[in-house]
């Protein structure tokens, strides 16, 4: 499917990003400035716009198929993969110590962003090897990193994650693979998982599963499970490959979307002889999934953007290229020129560019975090505190709005496309289908928003939620006065004065076992992702008009944005905000 | 995929539907009363449950397969067919001058959404026979009519509609298929039609094709269309088989969903052998199609609501059968007994019911305006006129309200079923893929608003929506005091209020071919359904109260719904009004 890489909306994003994060006075930044990431955004852009996006419709159509007890790629997958490992894409941010190029996240976005637009199929396995890379990192023996960093970093093998069991889904602590110790300080792992991406396939010479398993003696529950490494084949102190290690792929799913990327059944330990070894400490398996889970969830979002960039692109073209009806003066007209059809795409146009500018300030805030780690005064560590607790309030925000967008976004690309986009052979319906798994994987909705509302909201009394209220404030006031942004400026500030009240009446108020706070759990997210749209186009607008940005046309695109979205989707957050005064009304009566 | 006829819903929504459009007192319909429509009720609901259902995914699964020209259907789809005609469901509501049963649409309606339930992709030769009889009983020579309508009434023949070419989609006006007057009165048919549902299968020895054409001196556009019959086998005087007709079937489109109905490509007239006879006058054929795509629009909102019933009873099963996390008591609990869970299963239920509400009273309605077409004292012609122009108001909002929450509701189903639901096997994926269409075809959604608001409510200064609002007005009125319902209703009135006045600041006002109006028309559809809705809901509520109805846990949901409803939904439609009231701000500036 054709992409074209947003270059001036990239460019200009990550540029705001890193100045208005600071990375500009960090110094173990120097050097990795925007003119880097534009560099590198350049070259990533031809593999992205040229192998990779070729490739994405035959992966839809051919799929991943299951032969002999084997996964079998679609036809072209193995070679973008060589091209892909070997030009380094893989461990473009992970550490230089380990082969990688170390670059910060911020300039990673970007490009993670275009892989996603490109061929989602396909490069799932980058967000594995990066995520999977931070928890060796962290939690990972000196052995274990040895051995296994860098053949992730590069590529030469990948990584799966191993969670989901038939009974356990969204409630890890229901898992019952087994991991029996052996005397020589390794595990037996037995047991079978279920939706492993990439499980099992025909790129790599290994595969490296993380599997979550419980100990013999291990409490019930979330509290009793262990993370495990264990290869396809084994691998020997000095990481040559050594004998296969009783992981079988069962059978992979078929699945409505996403064909060319293997989701796959494995059976771990059939004939027993299946070791594994422990990462990090015993029962504290689901610590090291937290890290990797907001990797995977920013990652997560980031295809909800990815997905809306597509198939706006897509919906546009059609849209110019497609005539029907006429002008008023009479003549044949391109839909495009119909006021709805400009409603939908302005709609898609507008959200996908907002929170493209929440994604990657999130990636350059972390960055920034990451920096200041080491500082030492009191005041910068409250500080960073700070910017960490905005990371985490906004990662199931981005996760979850971001994703539901592209939901949305995926079946207005459809409807542009009006009856050819129910036919396959368009290619818009594979965009659909494809963003169908995006709000369930990596925590549903429904789990992001309990997350927001009980974890991030309610775990610090609504202190990150109100500095978050309060930078919107600030902005928002800024334009009150504006002739032509006064009105939507005030409707911001309704918005969050809305929340505001919300938050001391309900929010922090209604006690956390109840329906009326999880019932109204998603509609809040869903007023909170607006509200960051809102605020991130604002943001955009006041941060170059200050930098007088001369691109007349661009300008002009953007204020009208601001407009658009403030009047068409601000409505929106306002009806959620409702409905989260309505406290979940009629819910607990119904009896099913 | 399992399906349960919703009876109990069905029944009394049907049997309210009778009496509040007054159809026990009108005399062509004594005998045809609620008891009659329970007895056919029952029949329908085996068939439906039983053979059909079990087709679903049959049918989705291997598709309609084209092979040397020829289209094969589904395993099964040919006995089911026999079944289906041999028990006479065809002429369930076509007259019985033509072998029909001559039921009022009253009757019909539940019937059919038990077809569109079980199996959407199989059916849809249903209301193709029925949309086309009308057309014949309408505009047809009594020679066609003594031919024709025997053989479709009973199902020996289907009918196929041939509007779209690739270039004349939402726009007919832009068709090319030519028709050349002949000596004998006859046109010879040539052009290339495509979308054509049912356009060729095995399930028939012939097959009505309903083609739109222009003569040779027509005028350019739509006023230059004419609407012609042609068979695939020509039919002779004695209504017997005669040759073939030069219809060819050039392909099957491979579609994202409803894989079980073909929709063809047909070439008409290859061999310049294509006969057809002219249907009504010349260049009059948009005005049969205009007959044709009311019937086809309520039918269509129909889908919606079927698939919103049968997305909801699969949710349902599953949420209350799979257990994920725990309760407060820290038990298992099934993933139903979670708020937000519970949040999506009641959004289905109780927006499905309130479409159903709808859909029940609109075949009502028509029914009561046939009956009363041959009143004679003027206060009931100008009543009938006024009901006439409310289900003509209410068309678009149906059709379009109906398909475009089914969408939604099939992506909540998805949602419910977290990764199984992205899995094939599960079923539910289907849903969701056989919905995308309904809002396209028969008029996508922005045609519909369009209509809605150009035609229904502009084309007669906004009578007839006043008086829906004044309905509207009067029934909340009455739960204004309601201790439990008298913030729902004041909210409801609020809306009520809101429309009105929009509907002298904008909706009237705005130059007809603006972007301020064009922009919001489906923002304003949205609002419409969703007041339409809680109309129902309350409408329900109000009259069962006033039965005295003694089935209390049905009540009680009823009550929940309401509630539930007016606090999660109601929302939304101000906020849709709010966008209408934003008048496009924006998005005429932007340029792509």
């Amino acid at each position: 499917m054709t992409y074209k890489v947003p270059y001036k909306d990239m460019q200009l994003l990550v540029a705001q990003a890193y100045q208005q994060q600071g990375l500009d006075a960090v110094e173990s930044l120097e050097g990795f400035d925007p003119e880097l990431a534009n560099a590198v955004m350049e070259e990533a852009a031809k593999f992205a716009s040229g192998v990779l996006a070729s490739l994405n419709s035959v992966g839809d159509v051919q799929g991943c198929r299951f032969q002999d007890g084997k996964v079998i790629t679609p036809n072209g997958w193995q070679d973008a993969y060589q091209q892909f490992t070997e030009s380094g894409w893989i461990g473009l941010a992970l550490p230089e110590e380990f082969g990688g190029q170390g670059l910060p996240k911020y300039i990673a976005q970007p490009v993670n962003e275009m892989w996603l637009s490109a061929n989602l199929a396909f490069v799932m396995f980058q967000a594995l090897a990066q995520g999977g890379s931070e928890i060796l990192l962290n939690f990972a023996s000196e052995s274990i990193q040895q051995r296994y960093l860098p053949k992730i970093v590069s590529g030469e093998w990948t990584v799966a994650m191993a969670l989901t069991e038939p009974n356990a889904g969204s409630d890890l602590g229901a898992l019952n693979t087994k991991a029996i110790p052996q005397q020589d300080g390794t595990y037996k792992i037995k047991g079978q998982k279920i939706f492993i991406t990439y499980g099992d396939h025909d790129l790599t010479d290994n595969i490296a599963h993380l599997v979550l398993a419980r100990t013999p003696d291990a409490p019930a529950g979330s509290r009793g499970i262990s993370l495990f490494i264990v290869p396809k084949y084994r691998v020997a102190n000095d990481g040559a490959l050594g004998e296969f290690n009783d992981i079988r792929c069962t059978g992979i799913e078929h699945k409505m979307g996403l064909h060319g990327s293997p989701t796959c059944s494995i059976s771990y330990g059939d004939q027993d002889d299946c070791i594994g070894e422990l990462v990090g400490e015993l029962n504290q398996g689901l610590m090291a999934m937290f890290v990797l889970m907001n990797e995977a969830r920013l990652s997560c979002g980031l295809q909800g953007v990815a997905l809306g960039e597509l198939g706006y692109q897509r919906a546009l073209e059609y849209a110019q290229e497609r005539t029907q009806g006429t002008n008023s003066q009479g003549e044949k007209a391109a839909i495009v020129d119909h006021a709805d059809v400009k409603r939908m795409l302005l709609e898609m146009r507008s959200e996908t560019f907002a929170l493209r500018a929440l994604g990657y300030q999130i990636a350059a805030q972390i960055d920034a975090t990451e920096a200041a780690h080491d500082q030492v005064t009191l005041d910068e560590t409250e500080s960073n505190q700070s910017k960490k607790a905005r990371v985490a309030l906004l990662t199931p925000i981005f996760k979850a709005f971001a994703t539901e967008r592209a939901n949305v976004m995926a079946g207005q690309v459809v409807q542009v496309f009006g009856g050819m986009g129910f036919v396959e052979e368009t290619g818009v319906a594979q965009i659909m289908r494809d963003a169908r798994i995006t709000t369930i994987y990596e925590g549903t909705t429904g789990i992001q928003a309990r997350d927001l509302l009980i974890r991030k909201v309610r775990g610090d009394q609504g202190k990150a939620l109100t500095e978050l209220l309060a930078d919107i404030t600030q902005l928002a006031s800024f334009f009150e006065i504006d002739e032509t942004f006064g009105v939507a400026a005030k409707e911001t500030l309704k918005a969050v004065d809305t929340v505001t009240s919300l938050l001391t009446s309900h929010l922090l108020k209604l006690d956390v076992n109840s329906v009326s706070l999880h019932g109204v759990s998603v509609p809040f997210l869903e007023a909170m992702g607006i509200l960051c749209c809102t605020w991130q186009l604002f943001n955009v607008l006041a941060y170059q008009q200050a930098q007088e940005n001369t691109d007349k046309p661009y300008m002009q695109n953007l204020r009208s944005m601001v407009k658009f979205y403030t009047a068409y989707r601000l409505p929106s957050a306002m009806a959620a905000l409702k409905v989260v005064e309505n406290a979940g009304l009629g819910l607990s009566e119904y009896e099913f």
